[in-house]
């Protein structure tokens, strides 16, 4: 059963899932777009090609065409990181069986473990064997695009959980071990610390000057121009100031919408096209870019919606973390924001 | 010019550093053993390779053999993450060149920017292409332990530094370039918030407690037992309670001692053979292993002397960090830290 610990001096957590050894992993060496068994046959052993359905768990969600074929599945996480909730029937209950945070004797306040309940998903985004979100079309990516709505609505809705991410990892640098598109969705019963940092800090922000800060953000951004990717009436794009990676950009809402999940469904229609816009320019600017995509909502439940503001951020992985980045949180990139919106804008 | 960047909503900092996009780059894959040129004149194009110093810019330390021929090289990093002051005459006084810390207008307070004055070196470890620490004997071992503790003790006698960090990156998956065995010395006028963060809670912890708590630790470690890797009256090496990736090791010096470079020389003579030890057993439980390697001392200067105590981590970098680990700092590890001390013992 996984387990969640905490060193408390380094303030390091770490899910320990013994399960997840058991993974499949198709990439003997990470390309992109050159999966380890390319030609061999992919579609036959591929667990999220269409006709490959019995390899994984039966699904939670889909999406079906006209002819009742799905386009997009959601599946509970075969090597989950926590205990798993999806795809249990009556998990509204499950706190009743809830294992109480153990003390790990005689450490117990230097070194804290826990069982976590919790959902973690996978968010199959083509029927077919595409392997980089550029490939998939408008159309596809408003599938995709609503099945993360959904998926974050119901763990939102069970009330036991109160946090969600949905992450995406393209390409093995960026932490994939299957090719065919897809990403994942984990909900917590707790806000990780890092994320709660955030949280403190744009809360204490919105104090000080009345308003969101991520909305004072975008004024700033669209006012120095220099970084903006592109600016609609509902998007907002640009390469954040303190880049990690080359090429990396956030797209926010341009007004204040806490929730990723509560935003209408005319709105997150419109977010199909601007992604498959990032989509493409991206894989124009640095061709079979490894690459996560993170999409960041409010915790659940509203107590911090005043202060939270969703985003995506599409964070590139062209340059290892190494051993700076990884001892002091502190990161080096050499292509400033500024240069990277342009390329970025004129693909 | 380098610079440091900051989004304080997000707490991201990263040092900016156009050069560094011309660096070398000798990996096309990502495999210790195997460098994209291997077998194609390595030692007439490695900058690292003895013969080759041209390549380089000229030594600031170097321990040689009764021949006058180097063993350990260490030069300024050629690309570095700050305004390097490694190699500068009269580095003493350059706090009267300093540039201010510079808003980045007009959102000076979410977005800070600052030139960095600092240090930035490449501790050559081998003359010959050794491309592994496995590789390398413990008499030379002896050599590369004493140029990080000469190293760090100079950065730290200048008195204008307050923090330094010697890191290895072996293989590209824990982000090296070049696959020579070589180190890397950053030093800083401030403490990462990162690090800052740990010796709070250190500090606080001491306060509660009236001892080190990594001594605490230790002897928490030491009565479980599961964890140790090996115990001797100089070290004590175990793997860690929250262990971020399989056969991730921490090794610490076994009583109270804050800073690396204050170690004795009787002392530091007696790491080369116990990191050998480990460099081995790792070599042989996990052949062709990236890691990255931290060595971890106390700010300079003294005043956390109380709360420090130095320790050197080798972290694999077996599993990619994925999306979960970038967005909220929980990572997923498969093998306990108990089953990985029991593999490292037994190897």
């Amino acid at each position: 059963m996984p387990e969640l610990r905490t060193d408390w001096l380094t303030g390091r957590s770490v899910f320990l899932a013994e399960n997840r050894a058991l993974r499949p992993n198709e990439f003997a060496a990470p390309t992109v777009g050159e999966p380890a068994s390319a030609g061999g046959g992919l579609a036959a052993t591929c667990p999220f090609c269409a006709g490959n359905e019995a390899r994984t768990p039966p699904a939670v969600y889909e999406t079906c065409d006209a002819a009742g074929r799905w386009l997009v599945r959601v599946v509970p996480n075969a090597y989950p990181a926590v205990n798993n909730l999806s795809g249990v029937e009556g998990f509204e209950n499950w706190a009743h069986n809830l294992p109480a945070a153990e003390a790990a004797s005689p450490a117990a306040e230097l070194q804290l473990a826990m069982g976590v309940m919790g959902a973690h998903e996978v968010i199959v985004e083509s029927p077919g064997h595409v392997d980089r979100m550029a490939g998939l079309s408008v159309a596809q990516l408003r599938n995709v695009v609503s099945a993360y709505s959904e998926r974050l609505r119901h763990w939102r809705n069970g009330r036991r959980l109160r946090y969600g991410l949905v992450f995406k990892n393209q390409g093995p640098r960026a932490g994939a071990s299957l090719a065919h598109v897809h990403s994942q969705l984990i909900a917590l019963p707790f806000i990780p610390p890092a994320v709660e940092a955030e949280i403190g800090r744009a809360a204490q922000r919105r104090q000080q000057t009345g308003r969101c800060a991520y909305c004072e953000l975008i004024e700033q951004e669209r006012s120095a121009g220099e970084r903006v990717v592109f600016d609609t009436d509902d998007f907002f794009a640009f390469c954040p100031f303190a880049i990690w990676q080359p090429h990396e950009v956030w797209l926010m809402p341009t007004n204040h919408e806490p929730s990723f999940e509560l935003s209408s469904a005319e709105r997150l229609d419109r977010l199909a096209p601007a992604l498959h816009h990032l989509f493409v320019r991206l894989d124009a600017v640095a061709p079979n870019l490894h690459f996560n995509m993170l999409l960041r909502t409010a915790p659940f439940g509203g107590d911090y919606d005043a202060a939270c503001h969703w985003r995506i951020e599409l964070l590139p992985r062209a340059n290892s973390l190494a051993g700076l980045e990884v001892a002091t949180g502190l990161h080096i990139n050499p292509l400033p924001p500024e240069r990277a919106a342009q390329q970025l804008r004129s693909a």
